[in-house]
This record gives structure tokens, C-alpha cells and sequence, in this order.
């Protein structure tokens, strides 16, 4: 059931879109708590559109949101935002002259009410 | 208030966008615990940028985001996502050789602090 | 840490986006309890692809989702709320014909387990 929402300016030129859903997926596939890696669902969207603070001039950033079913611990959660975390530190490129914010927000989905089926 | 947000992957070809998105919203504007249907407000995003799991190949998801105000029970959200998931299940085309999974995520909005209002 | 996810459909021309964001952001780096301008971090979407209700015909909606770290109180979030849809009332355009929706949704995110960083 993991959902991993990637968001990044696109004034971070040289992000490898591919590269870092890989490697963020690969993340949460290795996670104890995560039964079937094909479960794990990444997309990616590039901002042509965005503003930040009130002197944008100059700065990108890069936010992962990451659903889960709702029930695993803090600590479970904890392990996985660090290691999202440390794959964006690794793979986010910092253009000259940007200032460049990193995120990581986990976030339960109720399971009562959650649909999951194949075709 | 009712929000649809429909996500699915570039490779279900023959997904009819509006036929969709259509049912899906009949679903909720039929619910008892919707007053009116005009506040049933769903978009539709076709991806093609996405990673599923850790071998990727001929995979791809249709998944739906439905919020609702805060205060409904277990059993209407229930009544609601068994809806949406019957309609994906119709209408969600399985290309040759690809392995599409099909999700339904039921998320409460706060009351308190929403805003609504009508130009 | 705030977030702000605005979205509009592609009816109502004659929308500034980036007007839109400044004024928006503002309202939010205002506000006593964000302690760094640089933190609000706002993206735009056009809709083009949208349905609403089930006689969509000249229909247009613009929705706004706050994301913030949990820990405010019910009427800090509130001020902000209000602060978010006076700034839609006084810019978001009406065209002729066109029934305008207006929404803004304020969300909490877990402090836990969020990460931010800088490069």
C-alpha cells in the first residue's frame, strides 16, 4: 500500500527523476514492515510553479510525502523518513546559487476504509 | 466538500478519463451523507513519471483519493470506497502484460478550519 | 515546514498564478506562529482535466490545502484559514456563466516522524 509523492522545483537542474524513485522506493521496499515490494507506488512531479517565502529568488526544494497504512510504530516510521531522508542528501543536486530545502512528511492512511485490489 | 483526486499511470491505455471520473463522482453525489452534488470536485491525473516497487516493468496503478469533512462513520466511508473500488474494477482497462493494481484511500478533512464558499 | 498546494481549474481565465502564490504565502508567513518566511513553500496547479459534481457544465473550483506541523491551536489554524480564503475572494476571478467553488483545506503533519534539512 506505500504511496511515495515526490515533488521538486525545477530550477534543481540535473535531478535524475528515475534514479531517485529507485532509490527512495528501494527504501521502503526493505523495510521490515513492507510484506511485497510491487505494493510500493512512487510518481514524481517536476514544479514549473512555485513560490517560497516571500523572497522566492533563488530557492528550490524537494518534499516527500510518504502514506502508509495506518499501525506501524513510530519508530517503524521514524526508520523509514531517515532513510528517505538520506537518499535525498545523497541524490539532490545543488545548482550554484540555490538554496535548496529538503522534506520528509510520513503519513497514516486509515486501513478500515482503504481499497486495495489487482486486475 | 467532497474532494476526488484520481491518479493512474500513463500505460493503462484506453482509460477513458471522463467516463471515469464521471462514475466515480456518481458514486459520491449518491451517497446519503452528501447534500449537494455540485460540491463533489474530482481531477484527474495521468502519470508519467512513476516507479512501482523494485522491478518496475509492466506495472501500473489507478488511485483514487476521496475526502470527505470529518465526522462521518466508519460504515458511510466504507459504503463510499466499496463504491469508488466497484467502478475501477468496471472501468479500468488491463492492457496485455501489465499488472495493475487498484486503490481507494478514504481521508477526513478537518471541520473546524475549513473554509468553503461560492464566487 | 508549511505547505501550500493550490489547485484551479483551467476555466477561470484570467487567474495570476504567480500573484496568486505571493498573496497567499503571505498570509502565511505572517502569521505568529511560522517562525522562518523561507519555510512556505507553495506549488500551483492548472486543472486541466476536472469534473464536478454530475452536471459539470460551467463549474470551476479553485482548493487550497495548508499542510502544517502539528502542535497549533484550533484558532491559530483557523486565523490562517481565514486569512487563505479572503486573499481567494479578493483574487481568484469569476467569468461570466461560471459557478465558482472556493476551498481551503489546513492539514496537520506528524512532527515525529518529519524531516527537513538544507543543502
Amino acid at each position: 500500500m506505500p504511496h511515495l509523492h515526490i515533488e521538486y522545483t525545477d530550477n534543481l537542474t540535473g535531478l535524475n527523476e528515475r534514479e531517485l524513485m529507485r532509490e527512495l522506493n528501494a527504501v521502503v521496499c526493505a523495510h521490515p514492515t513492507v510484506a511485497d515490494e510491487a505494493d510500493v507506488k512512487a510518481r514524481i512531479a517536476r514544479l514549473s510553479d512555485f513560490y517560497i517565502g516571500n523572497q522566492p529568488d533563488n530557492r528550490g526544494f524537494v518534499h516527500v510525502q510518504l502514506q502508509l497504512m495506518a499501525g506501524r510504530t513510530e519508530q517503524a516510521k521514524k526508520e523509514m523518513s531517515d532513510g528517505l531522508a538520506a537518499v535525498l542528501r545523497r541524490l539532490v543536486p545543488q545548482p550554484a546559487g540555490i538554496m535548496v530545502q529538503l522534506s520528509v512528511d510520513v503519513a497514516d492512511m486509515d486501513k478500515a476504509t482503504y481499497f486495495k485490489g489487482r486486475l
